[in-house]
């Protein structure tokens, strides 16, 4: 299968002051969706590669560190999550970490059907939840899905690629709007928000009025090596509940980053980014 | 000043799945040292940028996230450290963030004179401390000068390249037991060990000898964009003081990554690296 070494460079534009470069033994698939053109990779050092308009997406290699972060602490601040919705999230890495809880239902809004094809194909490690019972897969714009939804989920996460293109509408006002509306009471949204690092522009738009909306945002991250700067974080956005002091233990074993300490310490920010996001 | 743009890429080596590229608008110098080759690049994403052997050293954008979190912590958890030293580190950003403290004398120990002299010229906002009457000098073997300090020093830091060349013998034994006999009796070590994704056997290996030679050893980490994986950490070797029972708040203004709450969370690992590296 090896074809030959090719260096595969993440898109770069000048905010970002560096650029991931992943040494690939051969392409796997390209395929042009009436969204956006997906490829995949095969890598020594990441395992297989997805990118999306030449922006990587995932690797084999620290998919959990992305997946389990966007998902367990919702999961575990929330204490009884039973409705769950993805939007975005077609790879299924975040549905399989929801499946780890005690959930009834859990819907995938992913506007782009191919993703969710590819993944089952090329990445059966990340999709393999999709083919669960209870997981219900809806292909829509997440943005116009939710808005008949009210009060139907306990948490919202919202897995989407970066704020151009299709999930451009996911970065705006009236979506996190609709999200509030789709919660229950206890409601909590978890939502890719970027990173601090070469996105803190972005995070400080979102903040202004993700905190009109929700009484509870807070900003928190993980580390991705193959995401730009290695960090990426998420805007954790509650109708009531508080990410660090309702945290309840569930007792999910098996996870390769996420414990109950990395839960506390991902909303502390280096001080930089605490200053610019502080009320 | 622009010539041209280039790609710089940062060092890759099959254990390490990622690489960093920097868009460098050209190239100011290049120097071949006694030890190793000295590059000094512009570009506009990440300022100057210093690569020693193909390897990005230091970026002025994100040097911060490193100098901060190699120097403040040793510094905030020991009472009173008066006598410093830095082995390595010949840019001068750990010896301008301890001069940031009340302390009396700072060493600098740089086996390469030519990265004290080239940091000087093109980067004088790290390099500014280096003229400091509280700093002296050397250019010596750092494993070898320590031999003959015993007991001197209150706070020894480590800011060394990766441990090939010149820098190798930074990760051995001997020069962890020398360390240990030329610090006082409160003494702490914070020594650069790599980063959790792509050397936690680095660490590890670390780990299996300096935790019989300091009674505590701790690995904590800081975010630093133009390193690979975006993260490096440090092993916080003390011969009484606890990193996070014995800190105490310095009244330290102006600093853009360390906090007391970021000293606490930067000593909490992914999963993967606590059960790599628990005791």
């Amino acid at each position: 299968m090896k074809e030959k070494n090719l260096w595969i460079r993440d898109h770069w534009d000048e905010k970002r002051g560096s650029s991931i470069t992943v040494m690939a033994s051969g392409m796997l698939a390209k395929r042009k969706t009436r969204f956006q053109t997906i490829e995949i990779y095969d890598t020594e050092g990441c395992g297989r590669v997805m990118m999306i308009d030449g922006i990587i997406m995932l690797t084999e290699s620290d998919e959990f560190a992305y997946h389990e972060m966007i998902t367990h602490p919702a999961m575990h601040v929330h204490p009884d999550p039973k409705q769950v919705l993805v939007i975005g999230g077609g790879d299924g890495g975040a549905v399989r970490e929801i499946l780890k809880h005690n959930v009834d239902e859990v819907h995938l809004c992913e506007i782009d059907a191919d993703v969710i094809s590819i993944s089952k194909e090329f990445f059966p490690s990340i999709a393999c939840g999709l083919c669960d019972p209870r997981v219900k897969i809806f292909t829509d714009d997440g943005a116009e899905f939710i808005n008949n939804k009210a009060g139907y989920y306990d948490v919202i996460l919202v897995d989407s690629t970066d704020p151009v293109g299709p999930a451009e509408v996911l970065f705006r006002e009236p979506f996190y709007r609709a999200m509030n509306n789709a919660l229950t009471e206890n409601g909590i949204a978890s939502t890719q928000s970027e990173g601090i690092y070469y996105d803190l522009d972005t995070i400080i738009q979102l903040f202004s009025f993700t905190r009109k909306i929700f009484p509870v945002v807070e900003y928190y991250y993980t580390m991705v090596p193959t995401y730009p700067s290695g960090t990426i974080g998420f805007s954790f956005c509650s109708k009531k509940l508080h990410p660090l002091r309702d945290r309840a233990d569930k007792g999910i074993k098996g996870l390769k980053y996420y414990n109950d300490s990395i839960h506390n310490s991902a909303f502390v920010l280096p001080e930089f980014a605490r200053m610019a996001l502080k009320t």
